[in-house]
């Protein structure tokens, strides 16, 4: 059943593809996301964070400005420097974070509370809109925050100031009739209430995150009552009502993915985690049954979640309109922090899969090359004169852009890059499950030994991964190696020698168990053919469509590459795709080539309608990875293309 | 240049297809309106629009209620009487209205004003907000009411009344500094005051329109000068700006249609106006400019206009989504105003072929088939999940509706409706225009003559057409027949001779010169294949699309006869079609029957996304009237039909 948590074992990522970004991370992202908490960018909007604290401490005079959740973006902040220090020491940040934590503290209130928010504007309104102001999803990141950084740094002033936060928290919620009953409008304190057990072993953190998980959505409702209180008469701005805020039912009664799609992987994650440290069947069932909603029936392909863009939501099974998606960065971000609890409940490479895909497409295709401009909405079809004239398109940005006011998503892929060594890996017992492919190299202890561990690999622009393993001792353990669901054909070798792993897969994963000694040497080969890849026959954005992907990757067509009005492109069934790695082309890309058609628009007969047969003229196709895109020229993105029969 | 306006002659409508809609104004929709005006109606919003008039009339203690346009729903209400009184004599209505208008001449004030809005709820603000109040629009429509009461009844009451009030308009409007020199918001009242020319001669109405138009759009922006006036300080609701209301320039320096789509189809129809009375060539030109704009790059198959919501407004060139589209009834029947009067300018099949798509497609799918549940919007493509679940789509209704709190379209559709033989004929000099095919008998003058004119037709479900002639005595004069832009063949017999008409053909028309006597008889044969229409390929939302289409009718697919999931439907490139009439079937209709393919999706062997290929199977395909969807069962609709090349 549970199958451990990610090892948290010193890590050192050597892969190209990902330490490029943690480089990015730490040289662009850290630094500039610092300017931007610091109000010392041009051009965007103010960001208003750190002077908040300053205010609430007391440094500094004036009015709280910003989200009602402001705080997490500082939080976030300090989590991607936490996560960095895990992976090489840096004095600078670390210093300034140590700066920061000593005015979180001087922020904290006597009694634990901190929130500049409430602590500035409405002192005396505490805990009175759980259902909108985001309290205890800020409490949650500065949790999250707290527990990397210790983890990172050994240090525990920011811990402490945590635990007295959740210890306060602990004392004003809880089933009890003298405590609130209520749970956050937006989950995040229930996943990071988990992580706080995780390094106290203090049960009552848990207990409190599962008293959020089980209280949520019951009747009488207790969004409903407090609004009462607050003796607002107006109705909820979102006609899906407590949808929005997956309160609509009892967690375990829910069976469709609904609401704000961040806020719903957020709750999943926890409940997953609870599923798992508390071994209730119940919640893993339903996890497991909202996990087949999602990504067998709401999940765009490059694990974008949420196809609406009110409420920043999910719709209903197989809606996925390319072109009017709000796929936010931080939703396929959630999707990742979900998938790594689904792998550790279970190790089953459906999970690694979408983690894979939400991880090189959906996710990191929110930032630029440089990691100075990002996006928050990606949808799969962009036409920038439509986002510019229609209304119902304005949420998505034809380029990237420096900040935004809400400025969730670009701290929020900051912690995630941050930490992408977190996803490499989970151990239990005698069990090392290898759930995603990048160069590493690692340590972990198993029946009491050190084993070093290697990675070398040059994914995911090929397949061929080395992985060596170097016990102290010889030692015997099973290397689970994830056979990704794109692969068709996939060879396993140990020190040299063919495994014939069809007879040890399990749940898509080859177990290679064996008695290991230093030196032993894996290599697995993934094919990487190009797929045509089509949408289940229910989705009509995407019917009669073929996308490309090669690995993990899903590609696109770009404008600078083809021209305006992508639309009018047609692959054949039959064309001949090449893929070549260009070093020079967008950071060094495997890039797709072939013949394809086009409807030739200058050879078109009638006016506006008409009879004529349109002209098909033969063109070359070149597509390139979609979290790539926009780092040319502003223009039309397309993934799924015409699909000629 | 001019070619002479629509017969006013007597007319009467023996058409089945016509006369039975005609009969459908009369014993349902002008009682069912009625009582909506009054009131009367369950379950609807109440109109109040008859109540207002008592109130500023003094019969009534109250307050206005409904939009600051109410008053013209009582106009339409009555201009769609007096159409009907054209046709045949009706006491019961004919008391009702006169009643009515009894009242209008109560509520009008000493000075000759006349809008309960302003009278009732701020009768010391007159005129401070023509951009939004719509107090020109209203009284548009009551002077269109007038002209065409006193033209089909004699009687002057109405027609006094609104002189009255016009003078006084004529008084506070024109170029004089001493006067306001504003113009409306919403355009109505410049074709209004053309037609009140045409019936008293009175240049000053002409004059007066004129101002309206050249006014328009001229910097400093009146609607700037009167909004600072009013010290108002938010920025205007629509992002465009002044596009909204056609003022964001000159009006001879508008290329391309945008902005609210009916307040640019009223305009343009009174440019049209004005270019033919005042002979002002640059305005014929920006009328052309801007017909081919609109029906060559903004129209749709059914003659919808206005692809967005947002603003019920165009778009830009080419952008024509068939889920997302405004296409409102009204902007259809507008558009018929402004064919009809393009045709007055210049007798061309180009715009007899777009007034004739709209009448049969977009303009009468905006009414059941008993006149008494209605569309405001619609879209060529409609899945009722995405419209119940999306927010974007929340205009969009799936099924008609009863009545709308903005009553414009119901009323709109009755007047057109009930005025149809309005458009059937021009005559100039000695030509005789034939625009439509309709069954009617009338008379006209030609060189101090009488000459009968019997139509008799199927239309439009066969194009045979029998014209006769019956001239008092030997006539010569031409019968330009319109070859309609859709038909491949046609054959033209008089008495019985084929004719070579191609060398006699104008602009679409086959100009038969001759002298005619008694009961000469012109028969013309349009072949009316199925045919099968494709979208120019800069229209994304249709490319890889077919339409299909027999004589003026565009058809459509509904799932009650394909179950849901219409996308998944393939006309295949040979597919065999007929068509069949159906006695029973929605009133009787030409049925498209034939093989079809569609994808299996119990085939389907992966899960959202696969590399499988579609398994196809064959169906029979029925297509079916786009104005007649929705009269069986709600459910899915499509116009454009995946084609498989």
């Amino acid at each position: 059943m549970y199958q451990g948590k990610i090892a948290n074992s010193p890590m050192k990522i050597t892969d190209s593809f990902w330490k490029e970004r943690m480089d990015i991370v730490k040289n662009q992202m850290i630094p500039y996301q610092w300017d931007a908490l610091n109000d010392r960018l041009t051009d965007t909007e103010p960001s208003h964070a750190i002077e908040n604290f300053r205010i609430a401490a007391g440094e500094s005079d004036g009015e709280f400005y910003g989200m009602v959740f402001q705080d997490s973006d500082v939080a976030k902040w300090l989590e991607a420097v936490a996560y960095l220090l895990e992976n090489e020491p840096d004095d600078k940040w670390e210093n300034t974070a140590d700066e920061v934590i000593d005015l979180l503290e001087k922020a904290q209130g006597a009694d634990g509370y901190l929130n500049t928010y409430y602590t500035v504007k409405e002192p005396n309104r505490r805990w009175t809109n759980l259902r909108d102001n985001h309290e205890l999803y800020c409490a949650g990141h500065l949790i999250e925050a707290a527990v990397a950084y210790y983890r990172a740094t050994g240090k525990g002033k920011f811990l402490n100031i945590m635990i007295r936060y959740a210890d306060y928290i602990d004392e004003m919620f809880g089933p009890e009739d003298h405590k609130i009953n209520g749970y956050p409008g937006h989950q995040e304190i229930e996943l990071s209430l988990v992580k706080l057990y995780e390094v106290t072993n203090n049960e009552k953190y848990l207990k409190l995150s599962k008293f959020f998980i089980d209280e949520r959505g019951k009747q009488p409702h207790y969004f409903d009552m407090e609004k009462q209180s607050r003796k607002e008469g107006k109705p909820y701005w979102f006609s899906g009502g407590h949808r929005y805020s997956q309160s609509h039912l009892p967690v375990r009664e829910q069976e469709t993915a609904t609401g704000h799609a961040v806020r719903a992987v957020y709750m999943y994650s926890a409940m997953a985690d609870l599923a798992a440290y508390t071994n209730d069947s119940s919640l893993k069932e339903t996890c497991e049954k909202l996990w087949n909603n999602v990504t067998n029936k709401q999940m765009y392909l490059t694990a974008g979640i949420g196809s609406m863009e009110y409420g920043e939501a999910f719709s209903f099974d197989y809606d996925l309109p390319n072109d009017l998606s709000y796929t936010e960065t931080c939703a396929s971000i959630g999707l990742i922090f979900w998938a790594k609890r689904m792998l550790e409940l279970e190790a089953h490479h459906k999970y690694a899969d979408v983690m894979e895909r939400a991880l090189y497409n959906g996710a990191i295709s929110g930032m630029d090359l440089e990691g100075q401009k990002f996006f928050y909405v990606n949808p799969l079809e962009v036409v920038p004169q439509e986002v510019e004239s229609r209304n119902e398109k304005k949420h998505v940005k034809p380029v990237r852009q420096k900040w935004y006011g809400c400025a969730c998503c670009p701290p929020n892929l900051a912690r995630l890059i941050a930490s992408i060594h977190h996803y490499i890996y989970t151990k239990s017992n005698e069990e090392i499950f290898v759930h995603l492919y990048m160069g590493n190299e690692t340590t972990m202890e198993i029946g009491g030994h050190q084993v070093g561990i290697t990675q070398k690999t040059n994914y995911p622009w090929d397949g061929k991964v080395a992985i060596e393993l170097s016990p102290e001792v010889d030692t015997t353990l099973t290397l689970a190696l994830r056979i990704p669901g794109w692969a068709v054909t996939a060879e396993v070798k140990v020190n040299g020698e063919i495994i014939d792993f069809q007879p040890i897969m399990k749940n898509g994963y080859a177990f290679l168990s064996r008695t290991w000694k230093q030196g032993d040497t894996v290599k697995l080969n993934l094919d990487m053919p190009i797929q045509r890849v089509r949408a289940h026959p229910a989705v009509r954005h995407s019917f009669g469509k073929v996308a490309l992907q090669r690995g993990p990757l899903v590609y696109c067509l770009e404008q600078v590459d083809h021209g305006e009005q992508l639309h009018s492109i047609y692959l054949p069934k039959d064309a001949d795709l090449k893929a070549e790695y260009e070093r020079d082309l967008l950071g060094g890309i495997v890039t797709l080539f072939g013949e394809a058609e086009r409807v030739d628009e200058s050879e078109w007969q009638d006016g506006l309608y008409g009879t004529s047969d349109p002209e098909i003229k033969p063109i070359q196709l070149k597509a390139i990875p979609y979290y790539a895109w926009c780092n040319r020229e502003p223009g039309e993105v397309v993934v799924w293309i015409n699909e000629k029969l």
